[in-house]
Order: structure tokens, then C-alpha cells, then sequence
């Protein structure tokens, strides 16, 4: 049985705790991959999948997050599911932030990615174009126009997290979740909580004698 | 004696207590507007003053921070002379945060403006496209895209500026700033922060009997 996640850039796939990303023009159909079973937060992605992997089998309608969270991606109900509960934080593009507590989704907010913060200097002014430092003192007030702003972007990512954690444990995952990791003592980083989600929502739907089958594909991609 | 200060968007202008603002492309020469002095950020902006008012004096040479910050925009030293002493936040497209102690710059930080975070989200994924909602619930964990993204935006800015000031006095400034200082009990909202500090280089300059002229705009533009 494999899984995939797929996102705005990335197909993510799982397959017996190894984790790995294609780009979607480079997808193609690999008879090893099936069972396939998916979640998409983006229904280019949904199509290109379901054009190479028509049998692939949408999970999004077997995932129950007791939440009243409108709009959340499936990507983050499963990372939810995965981990049941604490603090997730999902850094890519965007940094998603989801507090669950036991097994019931608090809510969440959305912060932009390290990398649209630097898109997002450089929008401003030519004077603010700088690759960001992120070995910058946090301590210290900066000294010049490259340290402001990095200083800016990873400092208030930095206290959003440590204010929505309090005393609950903290999960990273995606692109830069290695990365912020870091910063917070204890903190596990775990490139496959989505995963985790998904294996969670397939096992309990099995366990209620539910059929999951790629008939209840449409209208859920 | 009128005072301008060369944004990248508008040229704001200063006489006797009034601020207003003009797009470049609606600017024309009034003999009124002289004698003037200004500070610009943006070349660009620098030569469309000076071909409209070529006798328009740069006051960027005569401005004296005590600071070790490098690159520091003229506009900031300006609002730093003006106070002083405490915290100075101007918020337009970027939002840049400058502390200030017994005349002395300690250093700054930058933070992209609230508009700008509006158009980071549309850039990472539509479905993040959304007016940000400035009366959210700061306490309230989210329960909706625009409000993750509103509150992501807002509330970060807010805690940066907070982690800032500590037991100093903040001043605002800037087109957002009117909006930011009502966060802020005993916060001082002041359009004319950065006229202020030209107005003081003006002042001791005159004392220590130098003459300001425009030969020297070469090179300070």
C-alpha cells in the first residue's frame, strides 16, 4: 500500500516508512505504487494524478477531524490524525499551525514559508532583495538591511509557534520543519505525520467495516 | 520652508503642521513648495523632485544619527532624530521597527506591511486569497482560512513590535500606523515623525552656522 500527498509544488509519497517527493511532469505510472491511496489540497495536482493512477483511491471523505475549523486542507486533518494530540506546524510555501488536544482540532492559523517572506521583501523594494541569514542572533537588535530583515521573518515565525504551543509538545513537518525544529527544545520533527494521518483514517475506517474503494473519487478531489 | 519626504510611492510633503501627500506622476512645480528641503529612499523618486524643483535642497548630508546600523533608509534616520528616545514604528508597504535611547539608534528591524502579507498569501495558493479581516480575535485560536491568514499576519506584527518596545514609548507613523497604535495603550500615533527629525537637522545645522544649499544634492540623491 502506498500513499501520496499531493500538494501545490509536490507529489509527497510514503511507502513502508520511506518518504519521498516527484514533480508532477515528472509522475509516471509505476504498477509498484498501486494500491495508491491520496489526499490533494490542489485539484491540478488531484487531476495529474488521477489521469497516470485513474485507480488511485481519494481518502479525504474516511478522514474524521472532530473540528470546527471551516476550510481546513487534507493535509492538515491528516497531519491532525497523525498526531492527536499537541502543536503541528507544517513549513513550506506557507507555515500551517494546528493545535489539536485530545484527538479534537483547537484551530489553527497560517503564517507565509521563510521563502515567500524573502519573495515578499523583494516585492517591497530592491533594498530589501537579500538572501535571508538564518544563523542571525535573535538577541540582538540588527545592525543593517540583510539582518532586518531575517531578524523579521524568522523572529515572528519564531514567537507565533512558541505562542501557540504553551505546554504542548511541538511537531514539525515539511520543507523547512527540520529546520525550525531547532529553535524549540524537545520539539520532533517528522517528515511523516501526514502519512501517519492517512495509515490512521485507513486503519479505523477497515476496523468499522468500511469498503474504501475509488468509486467516491469524484466530487472529493 | 516647505519639507518632503521621496517614498517609493508618494512624495509626502510638510508646512507649518499640514502633511499631505502626492503621486509622482501628479507632482508640478509651485513656487509656494519653496524654499524645500527633502529626503528621498528612491532614486526614481529623487529625480522626478528635482527635475520639477531643482533648487529643492537634500537634507540626507546634514542629517547626524549616532547609530552603527548600515544602510539605514533616510526616512528612518529622520523619524529616529525626531524622537530621540523610544521605540518608532512606520508602517507602509514594509513595516520598519527603529529603537531609539538617549539619541542613540540601538538598531532596527523589518517586517513586510499588512498589505504586503495580503498579497503573499494570494502568491502561495488562491485558496489563501482573501482581504485580511483587522478586527479578528487575537485571543481566539482560528477557525477559518481568513481568519488563520488575518490572525498569522496581525497577530505577528503585533507580538514583533510588543517584543520590541519593552518599558520604552512607541511611536507610530506611516499609513497603517494610526491602525497599529490602537493596539498599544499609551502609544503615540505621529504623521510627522519623520519632518520632525528633518526640521531638528535643519535647526542644529543652522546653529553650528553651516550654510545648506543644493550644491551638494550630487551624490546624496
Amino acid at each position: 500500500m502506498v500513499l501520496c500527498d499531493a500538494g501545490n509544488s509536490y507529489f509527497h509519497f510514503y511507502y513502508s516508512g520511506k518518504v519521498w517527493k516527484v514533480q508532477p511532469e515528472k509522475l509516471e505510472r509505476d504498477e509498484v505504487l498501486l494500491p495508491l491511496y491520496y489526499i490533494s489540497v490542489n485539484p491540478k495536482s488531484t487531476k495529474k494524478l488521477l489521469e497516470i493512477f485513474p485507480e488511485a483511491i481519494n481518502l479525504s471523505p474516511y478522514m474524521m477531524l472532530n473540528t470546527a475549523y471551516k476550510g481546513l486542507g487534507a493535509d492538515r486533518i491528516a497531519a491532525c490524525l497523525g498526531i492527536g494530540d499537541g502543536v503541528i506546524v507544517d513549513a513550506g510555501s506557507a507555515i500551517t499551525v494546528d493545535v489539536m488536544q485530545c484527538d479534537i482540532h483547537l484551530g489553527g492559523f497560517i503564517l507565509p514559508g521563510l521563502a515567500t517572506y524573502s519573495k515578499m521583501y523583494r516585492a517591497i523594494s530592491s533594498a530589501l532583495e537579500t538572501n535571508l541569514n538564518l544563523t542571525i542572533e535573535l538577541n540582538a537588535i540588527p545592525q543593517n538591511t540583510r539582518d532586518a530583515v531575517s531578524y523579521g521573518a524568522l523572529k515572528s515565525i519564531l514567537l507565533m509557534i512558541e505562542g501557540s504551543a504553551k505546554n504542548k509538545k511541538l511537531y514539525f513537518t515539511g520543507g523547512d520543519g527540520k529546520f525550525l525544529a531547532r529553535f524549540f527544545p524537545d520539539a520532533i520533527h517528522d517528515d511523516s505525520l501526514v502519512f501517519k494521518g492517512m495509515m490512521r483514517a485507513i486503519t479505523e475506517v477497515s476496523e468499522r467495516g468500511i469498503s474504501i474503494d475509488y468509486s467516491r473519487n469524484k466530487g472529493f478531489s
